[in-house]
């Protein structure tokens, strides 16, 4: 800031604009700051809602409080951080010219006009509601919000609600379908429209991982499916979509948010056609003296250099700073974002950075897909669990796109994602990832980590060494009646065995140890897939297959672990 | 490779030659590969040895197993890998004119020649020894070969040992001494030279929360101590350092291993005064047909860009893949380590990445370094545990020089280094690690993450916003008897008391949300330091006394929770 006691006026107080607040207050102790905000609840993180429903988080003063346990009230505001707050203080208005903000103080019902010299927008995102007959009845919630969230614990606590359904399996989604379902045993429907769960963060095995795991923990899936309506009768609620009728005590509805630009646009500020409002990476508006971060804005995607809406409280943080140091007169950016985002789903952590295949190639990238499923730590170590990772590479130039990992160890899982992050904000190559220094101690990590297997079979595929098909695709098409695909199994007989005996001369097995000695067996045979526990086993079978005998066979990526995991083909029926 | 069935001759067969051997053999798989060792034990994890003598592997095969457990045995890698091993087999010459390796059959007694097309170098390194009377004693193990490994693991199961020493307090012996103590309930003492644990890689503070938590587990540690010799009288020995003398039936020497580069410093190779191999970035060795990898290597410190003798079984597997590929006739490079590291201690994750402060002052930097602790997912989530973090950075160009975390989490402990660790890798400023995207969901991190959190002490420590005394500097100044320091404590009156108790009015409390009413009350002291929980409100207490009443205190980084975690006050006593 130029001077001392410049006024910064902030509109909403729940992520940024407290961000905002407290570091021009550090920066310049004696600015006027205040924040307004049309809620009475402020300064929360939304972000735990999910487990203040499911009581994980028993009160819900503690996502308004501080790590010491005080209670970020406007008091707080008032004495701690020298920030005045007005709650119930709606923003209906600014007036650039006079630098003035007009708000409404909905507890008197009076307007009046606040003058600023910086003027800060942390308006927020309104969730969508899918637009059907029925979605703005009394128990169609959406619980982006703490009302929601309080209406919804109390409506549970007091037993009313046997039945939830979630419309939309993105992360709130599974989120909220595990607080019902877990601490409450409430019986919980989710219905998504794609074919998969999470389909703009995973690809389809991995989303098939997280669906098995719901239903596992007695969650009911329905994929590919499209609510048409909600209907009310004799005081419950059906969910009506193209194959079936749910009924409901409670619905929530998870199918997004959407930037609350209105006060932006309404005011001439650069707005996208999707409301978000358009920020430099100073994170000024197209008025210099008006800023903006969090979930109203838009910001550009590193990977594919496109804005994007990324309604993320972590985001919003960071943002806030940035926007503090410049208010203060000081020099910061905020370049953009990788997409970095993990859920937790009952027992296994998600997390997934950068673009999908699916948005990759939209986007005009030539990608390749590899998927990696390993120990977590070292093999030989006790509390090893599997980790399935898929990694999304530019064939051409080699870049890194994205990555995504399923794990139990859910810290181990979002570590490694955190890590290839760290590369895609620097636009890293494969060669990158292939060398990347996991710290390594048995414990925490293999001698040759997950993250560098995915790089060195991404490698393996682009150099045209392991010729894979997917572990979809292969179910799909070795499933079908008409298929000619046979499988060589190089895994040891008692593993084989329920395969060979489900699918019988379709389904050849020699170990790998024995591969060298029988290679004629399957030489003749083409459309020949090959089949080990994860992968790796298959593609030295492939290359030595195809190096000696000049047959042209497939890998089949993920093995029978990713099988597995996603109940892909299913031995046991 | 040039063209196929070349011959490809390996010495070492632990980690570097079975990856290269396999490598080579996966892209031209009729390449010839000969490995030959030394000893009868070969591709065995090496790392997992404290854990084989704590019994958390149970067996000595597991650690020479692959994860289908299959037992890596010279039969398993002639009929999986199609490689030959020839174990017992020394190599004691390189004809490099003839491209032949001279070794010695130590099964019959007779040398013989192997003539390479490309032979690699894997010899590894030999443990040190300090050169002190009894150091050769037959209880005076290293562990760090599996023949050590089962004698000490037998020695004690036959219950010979009641009393262990391990000399040197380094990675590994941190690692044995839980071994010792944990499971067998060995009375166990390390002592180190330094004047705290693990010093080259951890702070001052930091090397003491690990030396509490040893010895919170029963282990004596005895820092800045030097041993002068080891006796053994009546069948027991008696370890003498220049402060005491220790009884022992078993003493573990782990002092650091040293390079093996005898056979390449013979054969006319460029060696370094230390003995490790020079290699370039494709891991040719001077001669270009003579490949080298693993721990008798030299490799360069991307943070300091010098050379470095870095014996990481991790690496060791990244660089066999290197060597492969170049045999093979590709293209790959092995570019530098930044030195990332973990190690678990009892209950405690510990990773580091870069350099340490000291070290960076030596190299030239003009380092500060920020302490912070903070919880390790968003701080209302039930599982959170406070992360105990350092970060060090050059003051002129903002660059990231080493960052070091401690955490009952391991594995979101050692995640967060390894994000750090891969911006290390890409030489990045402060500015990247602020905005770091750290995938974000209350379970696994904190909406600002303790990464950013430590970037932005960095930096407000560098524009001179923060004012920092360390936490070790404030307890040895403030418990000096001649000390002038009064301490501001803005924690709450419940926190401050024993505090206030102990010191009188050298402890002022005064809670934050007051002292905007009452900073007159400390306006006229002089060497004035401020405490909270962390630092971070101390901070603010910082900047508003300094900017309303120009007062000139000081922070104490890291607060009660690295003054209680490391020990470095005890207001108990």
């Amino acid at each position: 800031m130029d001077d001392a006691g410049k006024k910064v006026v902030i509109v909403g107080a729940v992520a940024v604009g407290p961000k905002v607040a407290c570091r021009v207050k550090r920066l310049v102790p004696d600015a006027r700051v205040i924040m307004v905000d049309q809620d009475e609840y402020i300064s929360y993180g939304g972000c735990g809602i999910p487990y203040y429903v499911s009581g994980d988080v028993s009160d819900v003063k503690e996502l308004m409080s501080t790590s010491f346990h005080m209670v970020r009230s406007p008091e707080f505001f008032r004495d701690v951080k020298d920030v005045e707050v007005r709650t119930r203080t709606k923003a209906i208005g600014i007036n650039r010219n006079n630098k003035e903000l007009l708000v409404e103080d909905l507890k008197k019902g009076d307007t009046y006009n606040i003058p600023y010299d910086y003027l800060v927008l942390a308006t927020g995102a309104t969730p969508r509601k899918i637009p059907i007959a029925g979605s703005d009845l009394p128990d169609v919630l959406t619980v982006t919000n703490l009302h929601d969230a309080i209406r919804v614990k109390e409506k549970i606590s007091r037993g009313e609600v046997e039945t939830a359904v979630v419309i939309g399996g993105g992360p709130i989604g599974c989120e909220m379908a595990e607080a019902l379902a877990d601490l409450w045993g409430i019986e919980t429907h989710i219905i998504e429209i794609f074919p998969t769960l999470l389909p703009t963060f995973l690809e389809p095995p991995m989303g098939k991982i997280v669906q098995k795991h719901l239903e596992e923990n007695g969650v009911k899936v329905y994929t590919g499916e499209t609510v048409k309506e909600i209907v009310k009768t004799n005081g419950r609620m059906k969910v009506v979509t193209d194959k079936k009728t749910i009924d409901a005590d409670l619905v929530l509805m998870s199918v997004g948010v959407k930037p609350r630009g209105e006060l932006a646009r309404e005011a001439g500020l650069m707005v996208s056609p999707n409301g978000g409002i358009i920020v430099n990476k100073r994170l000024q508006t197209s008025d210099p003296y008006i800023y903006a971060g969090g979930d109203c804005i838009e910001v550009t995607n590193v990977v594919t250099g496109k804005l994007m809406h990324a309604p993320l409280g972590s985001l919003a943080n960071r943002q806030g700073r940035v926007i503090g140091t410049n208010i203060a007169g000081g020099f910061a950016t905020f370049d953009g974002v990788v997409g970095s985002f993990a859920v937790k789903v009952f027992e296994l952590g998600v997390a997934t950075t950068g673009i999908t295949y699916d948005k990759a190639r939209s986007e005009g990238f030539d990608p390749v897909r590899a998927y990696v499923v390993q120990a977590d730590r070292a093999h030989f170590y006790p509390t090893q669990e599997l980790m399935y990772m898929a990694l999304i590479v530019d064939r051409k130039t080699r870049r890194i796109l994205g990555a995504q990992a399923i794990g139990k160890n859910g810290d181990a899982t979002v570590g490694r994602i955190n890590a290839i992050a760290a590369l895609l904000q620097t636009k890293a190559t494969l060669d990158m990832l292939s060398n990347l220094e996991v710290a390594y101690t048995p414990p925490f990590a293999s001698a040759m980590d997950i993250v560098n297997a995915a790089a060195n079979t991404a490698e393996n595929i682009i150099e045209g060494l392991n010729k894979t098909v997917d572990p979809d695709a292969f179910a799909e098409i070795f499933l079908d009646k008409n298929s000619s695909v046979k499988v060589l199994d190089v895994r040891s007989p008692q593993n084989a065995q329920p395969f060979v005996e489900k699918f019988g001369d379709r389904w050849i097995n020699i170990p790998q140890e024995q591969l060298k000695y029988r290679m004629d067996e399957v030489s003749h045979l083409e459309n020949l897939m090959i089949f080990c526990n994860s992968g790796l086993r298959s593609y030295e079978a492939l290359r030595q297959l195809e190096h000696y005998k000049g047959i042209k066979a497939r890998n089949i990526q993920g093995g029978a672990a990713m099988i597995k995991m996603a109940r892909l083909i299913d031995v046991d029926k």
